[in-house]
């Protein structure tokens, strides 16, 4: 009953066998391997173009070297005030650009709000010297909240930033849950709706440790291998990367991995909706649920092992408001959650309730 | 026949197996799995004391995190004018420093010579503010030119480091190698010959992707979790580095591997001296040789499919002059290295001379 | 009547005379100089002990370099929403911190409140590794609204910062016109309120282009003169910043200019509070006022010659809700404004209302 | 007798009466002041272009700043071996570029051989991605050798760097002296001949603090204002920067003072060389002499009261073998430089001889 975070599991079996089958034989070094040139050919068939694609080891680099290809120093990256990059990265994209800042956008559900975003962006008139340059958006999709842009908010938010001359970046950590959720194309998700860079997560959804960088736009690239090498992000032995990439893509693997999350999520939605006193704080479309949980339900379920965060209240413009008896926490399911961890949770919060 | 570099193969099948079985099960992220806990515990036996050791996917990560740790932007590190550090990392270093100087010493056959570190040192007279501050000494063990420091070596040089407040780094990317070449313990090849910090490699001797950042003053490391968080270098999936490092250590596996890959440079270079016309440029004692070739051989060599390094001519303070008709070469073994494949190139480069 | 801001004019004949009768003759360079001493000197008198001052030309680089001696690349500094170091030096402070995130703490009329600071540090428990942890607290003093903190809420937020480690800067850049309006010492304001660093002003308030970086404990600025050095903030012919303080500290004169600044703005206030429609947003204690003017005074004012600024509506806990026919503006007085100018504005606001 | 460096004296009384004279009346502040105009449009005179011209108050900073425009983190500056930037700057120019790598080139006397640039670019082949990438290239002039390029070394520097897409800075320092013993036009010796960026000095030459950084290709300096602004080198009273400026180039006054400085180096050189045993070790062109002093020379000159350094022996490829009862010494004269110091000098040299 490990509901704590999708990064708590191993790899898929497929991934792992992919990566026991890359072992033998020498290959080229860098990224030059077999391995990756497949897995960049996979991404090109999934993003339905030519992308340039870089393979790092975690989501954490992926953000902030995808940043730090499009912001200078003196610039500025507007994302949600829960945006992941701004709270929880100790501060990694501030030193992959060099110093830029971080602005944090207003919106409820953990999604920039258009009018928020546009009204932030009129207060950095160009040309204004003493302030930061506006640079770069960055999306979450899925969000902190675990709630889902659908395309057209994407593309709507894509353009007041292009309008204005910044690119923009999604942090695509969860991009499969949210892709399957949604039910649109790769690229309808990404590119099409006018994303520029994206960090496409693969850890937390079958892959041990492998994520892509992603440009749309080469010329958004043409520093990036050196700016992956001179922060070590360049592995070695880089089909331990392109093996994973590889075997998570092919057949749309990625695909059922992520269907088998958000199924366990909706199983334990269903479930817990049921359970008297327990309410949704966002609507859950992937593989997160928070949830405000009565204290002896949530007592209940910690002393049946089971694991989960409690959740700071950050004030995410939630569709409740908590009681001071509920606990609030986020719920985390992965292709590796079991029918029956999702049963034996419903039931030891309905025994409590 | 590739001869090419120690990264050109994957992980040695023990270490394969330990990834495998390390991948089911939840376990806590960010490097507080048992399989990290396990190898943090064997890398105090080895180093017989408390280390503070941390994990990271590659070299570069390791040598620029550790450095970063013990030099301030307005630092110097003083390193051998041919370090990897200094040529090879696209300026890593300065980036995790937030722009420290790194400054080149001589030294023949790629080792910092004493004299030449004093004399620079006392250009660097204290408090001078027009110039940047001593802050570390970097050593290679292994060379970049496949020699060794024996243990009163290093202790000199650190002894001159430590008179003048400087921490001392060792970049052990070869680590294992040199060891087991030298014949004493790791602890005196590191802390008691005065090694501060060490970054200590394993994936050129076995591993997939992983190296640990070993500090045996746990001060100097107070602030390195958040300077791995912020530089991307914390795997979610920690158990992935952990069983690594683990499987790497257990049953002293490290070393009998680095003993494989010694062999095999030790057979290739017993076979290539014997060749009319092949001479070595520097003492060969890990897994690295440098070798001039006679254009002939070089040539039927490439025919031959073998694959190695045209080395630059750096002016090393190698032992040889290179004739007109001569091409330098680095040819690197590994644990996977096969008994056959130096026979095989023994054998081409002996029936082109 | 050009009330856009203490930097519009030159500086005080005094300090001018300083100038030129340091001219003359040969002096060390780089802050050795005897006025560079005289100015230490007199700074020791002020603050009541013996301070480590540097002088530099700009406020931004007082401040940004202050930040960057208490404050490392993975360090938060917390400060004020409308903190000039977090929206007017265009990244500054991210520049010389190598990284670090400014944290905007709430707090009305420009002022941060103590029970904000509590909370937003209690969402920083001490190691948590994926945050920025907290480094250091900025306090304007005069606020950007033109507020004053007295010396017991200086102390009380000191002491809140002190209790998590956390070391206290002053953004003084108009410490003065703060100072005589308290109407306390130097050293209660600063240093035995807490504050740690601070950076005085002297530009806005009489100097040319002077400013004072001053630690009362040494240790701090252990390795300060490297960080101006690496900054291009050291002067070679640093008489020029010498003779600029010395001239401004001695015999009062700095007080006196404060005082005349002040005075202006009092009249200007109590002018403007009776012409009709005309209302302060924020209490005025120091040399700069924020009014609501009704449109059609603003428009002759504007007529008439008068400079000023209209101030963005930001939210700053304004003491007054803004009409639609109103224009907020911020008036700054400084030590040459006139009493006619004033009178000349005063009377042309009244014409108009 | 100070002959320590030309940074030990004041300003010109022409520069001095100027900021006298611009201390009146309000004005724009960060640049835009009248005096700063005109001072860009006798830049504009100087340079026979439109530039963008920007001033700051330290050398350190101009030089810096330029670099930073020029060349990313991951960029590599060559230089000469013993360059400013390279040894005195405490590492500025790694700060300003966050991080970019200063390579040492060879050449004797101080000037970058261009055989030993070509050979340093030759190690640098396109797109390596463990290198650092060949960014600009940074020439001094005068060198710290005292020493001068001719135009055609110039245009010769900067077409090789050019061939490999390096961007041409200019360390301009002492430019004036420089000039006029070479005697073209400031169009010839920079903009013509390939600079793409110029550090112009005005400190050590007659100005009390006021630097220009002047870009002949506007392009270049799209992002420069917030680089500067960011690194707290833009003045609030601009004036005082653009009054020092103006009044430095109106009428020629810059090359006059640079005129008499150089002609009392000449004299000096002249007097000098006629002492037995005092040698020169360059050439001298502008205001900077080298010369071996036997040491009675030396110990009678300090007796007399003459200030001046030492210099260390760095091996720039003098002229002269040190003999043991040498002292090598730098003696450099400024625009305040008397006829009566330097006969005093000699004559005192001349007496211990």
């Amino acid at each position: 009953m490990d509901f704590a975070s999708d990064n708590a599991v191993g790899a898929s079996p497929r991934v792992l066998e992919a990566l026991l089958a890359a072992n033998d034989g020498a290959e080229p070094a860098y990224g030059h391997d077999c391995y990756s040139h497949r897995a960049r050919a996979l991404l090109n068939e999934v993003f339905e173009c030519e992308v340039s694609a870089y393979f790092v080891a975690t989501g954490t680099a992926s953000n902030a070297l995808a940043l730090g290809a499009i912001t200078p120093p003196w610039g500025a990256v507007f994302c949600h005030h829960q945006a992941h990059i701004a709270n929880d990265e100790c501060g990694a994209p501030e030193m992959f650009t060099a110093g830029a800042k971080l602005i944090g956008v207003d919106g409820v559900q953990g999604k920039i709000d258009p009018a928020a975003l546009r009204d932030i962006l009129s207060g950095f008139p160009a040309g204004t010297v003493r302030q930061v340059q506006p640079a770069s958006l960055s999306l979450s999709q899925a969000t902190e909240c675990g709630t889902l842009y659908d395309c057209g908010e994407i593309a709507e938010l894509a353009a007041i930033a292009h309008d204005r001359g910044l690119a923009v970046h999604m942090d695509g950590a969860r991009f499969a849950n949210a892709l399957v959720a949604i039910g649109c194309t790769a690229a309808e998700m990404s590119r099409k709706a006018g994303i520029d860079v994206l960090s496409f997560g693969a850890t937390k959804n079958g892959a041990l440790a492998c994520e892509a960088v992603i440009f749309f736009d080469e010329a958004k690239a043409a520093a990036f291998a050196y700016q992956c090498k001179r922060a070590g992000h360049v592995l070695s032995k880089g089909r331990m990367l392109g093996a994973q990439m590889a075997a998570y893509l092919a057949g749309g693997h990625w695909l059922d991995l992520a269907r088998l999350a958000n199924r366990r999520a909706a199983e334990l939605s269903d479930g817990l909706t049921k359970v008297p006193g327990v309410r949704l704080a966002f609507e859950p479309r992937g593989n997160q649920l928070f949830a405000a949980l009565p204290r002896p339900v949530d007592a209940a379920l910690r002393k049946a092992g089971a694991r989960y965060y409690e959740w700071g209240d950050r004030g995410f413009g939630r569709m409740l408001t908590l009681g001071t008896n509920d606990v609030l926490v986020r719920l985390v399911t992965s292709f590796a959650t079991s029918a029956d961890d999702v049963r034996a949770f419903v039931s030891a919060a309905r025994g409590a309730a």
